[in-house]
């Protein structure tokens, strides 16, 4: 048996957020965005609060889920699985615990209507937003979940090897995209942690392009921005490809893209600010002559989200810390020629980074 | 040029908003939910606030979608590109606008913190919860939203034919699935509104489980719940299959939760309460024997989303409106053994239904 198998870090996951109420002098805290329940739980359902208190820590879910939830959350985890709904659940749950007046709830995630029946069902709870207590925890990454993020990223590397072969003048970029998830899916992924983006041609100058009709020809820029999930955790990665020689226009926005994705990736590190990785990449894009044509930040954390924190962008108050992993994604887009992305996930380490993406970032010739 | 193809709704449906905005008083509305500012707007991005003022709509987006929300969003709304944040853009827009100091937003969509960040920005303005407003109005579907679904039923049946050919003993859920989703892209369904359930033997009776890695065997029943989405708009279905010839228990789940969906078609009809659909499935099998293994609700709306309202289940308020589309899904799960669900796509009419799902329902032998 491996060690990652053997450690179970929801004792210690369940140890830091009860660190962090008591900072905060709440009692208890409803969790109630999913990819945070299961970073907490190991539950994977689409319903379901947790509750965790002082000395105890109890997943609310509905019938449909009994068993996967028995087989996916620990021994230090109660489930009550709820006859009518969440809330008239979460209700008894309270009045039965152990816990004082004052609870956090994810104000990020809850909506207002949410908000209300909490006050409706469990009122003699004092309701106080917990802001992105949970967010913040969950984005320094430890080793098995980084690990975790590797695989997704070579299964997303291996799928894209594959799919190359089927990348042909004619095709379209539905046909494509579809190829892509097939492989992606075969690979290992478990699912897709986004719709991937296939764009030739003009198309490759919309930033979040639908796979379309548009069949590829001798000359198209083609972008393919693609992730795969393993384990619950996400990748997420651009590549760009020229059917035929590529133009001099094309070669030349490549290679500032190319001189940002570096110069973000030199600056990224534990202990800097997350905008001073943004501005890495947008100087070498503005000092070309190109920083009116990249309207977009850097880039993003990614872990059980393919978005969460930290933000890589110019109005990022995030400072890295060790165990960030973070995309980043300099891009110029000219509106109906073209543009070039080009996306890595990386690590921030103290004293420096890892790249985890590995395929070649050169544009490369079909 | 075919007429469906000459006729905007978004003018109708801006008419349907202002109407109901009079009625509750409210000078403006924000529209935060995506699926119901595509309906009003045709864009399909990914970030997008849609303000509703007497004389105007203004869509605001960020950079990502300048071309994108040109191409997609009709004369009749204008659309701003925000330099910040969507917040701060709708501040700017408000002050310009022709509207008064009430305006709703959609509390069961906005967080608590963006409720919060709007309060902040918009501070001349009363925000008022508009409750499900537009959900209301998006739950009548109109004859071409009929029909998109419709249309996106057939990509799904045409699937689920070309991925029969693929299955065969041995094979993993998880390779069952990967080859359903390809077919689904290749015949034409845009984005899947779900990962499709493939659930074998046992596992047939955990309601939503996620496709592993057991493999296909003599004897099991396997399940498949899937959708395709067209135009925008889901399908959702669920067939059975078994491999070789079926056991005694087997065929009397099946007869059970079969007479079930044909005992709810039956009910499904404009004028009547929703729950009472779910009571027509429920008393067939709870008059089996089977009452208590049948936990979730008989079905939901269908449309842009591939849950909406209204619900059909016993608790439902809904009363069901003509040109409802409704997923009839009546289920018996046994732990351990395994589930038959079936699940049919229908829409409520005047006095009567039409079922758009084709796929024959028996209990097909592999």
């Amino acid at each position: 048996m491996k060690p990652e198998e053997v450690w179970d870090p929801r004792g210690l996951r369940l140890r830091q957020v009860r660190d962090r109420l008591h900072e905060s002098r709440l009692d208890a805290l409803l969790v109630s965005h999913l990819p945070s329940i299961r970073w907490l739980t190991g539950f994977t359902g689409s319903s379901a609060f947790l509750l965790v208190e002082p000395g105890s820590a109890t997943l609310i879910t509905d019938f449909r889920y009994r068993t996967q939830a028995a087989e996916e959350v620990g021994d230090a985890i109660s489930v009550r699985i709820t006859g009518s709904d969440l809330f008239a659940e979460l209700a008894l749950c309270l009045e039965e615990g152990d816990s004082g007046p004052r609870a956090g709830f994810e104000d990020h995630n809850l909506s207002v209507r949410d908000r209300r029946a909490l006050g409706e069902c469990c009122g003699g709870v004092m309701w106080e937003a917990a802001g992105p207590l949970m967010d913040a925890l969950r984005s320094a990454k430890d080793s098995s979940e980084i690990e975790s993020i590797a695989r997704a990223v070579q299964v997303a590397e291996r799928a894209l090897v594959e799919w190359l072969g089927a990348v042909r003048e004619g095709a379209s970029e539905r046909e494509l995209a579809a190829e892509l998830v097939y492989r992606l899916h075969l690979a290992g992924s478990e699912s897709m942690p986004f719709d991937p983006i296939v764009a030739s041609g003009p198309r490759s100058a919309l930033p979040h392009a639908h796979p379309g009709e548009r069949r590829l020809r001798e000359g198209d820029l083609l972008l393919v921005d693609f992730g795969a999930r393993v384990e619950g955790y996400c990748s997420d990665m651009t590549r760009m490809f020229v059917l035929g020689s590529p133009a001099a226009w094309q070669v030349e926005i490549y290679r500032v893209v190319s001189r940002a994705v570096e110069s973000a990736i030199e600056a990224t590190e534990a202990g800097v600010p997350a905008r001073s990785v943004d501005g890495a990449a947008r100087d070498v894009i503005t000092g070309a002559g190109f920083g009116d044509r990249f309207g977009h930040g850097t880039g993003h954390g990614v872990g059980l989200e393919v978005h969460e924190r930290p933000s890589v962008n110019a109005r990022s108050r995030d400072t890295l810390e060790s165990g960030n992993v973070v995309t980043i994604e300099p891009a110029v887009y000219l509106p109906g020629r073209g543009g070039v992305r080009l996306e890595e996930v990386v690590v921030a380490e103290e004293g420096g980074r890892r790249v985890l993406t590995t395929f070649p970032r050169d544009l490369k010739e079909l």
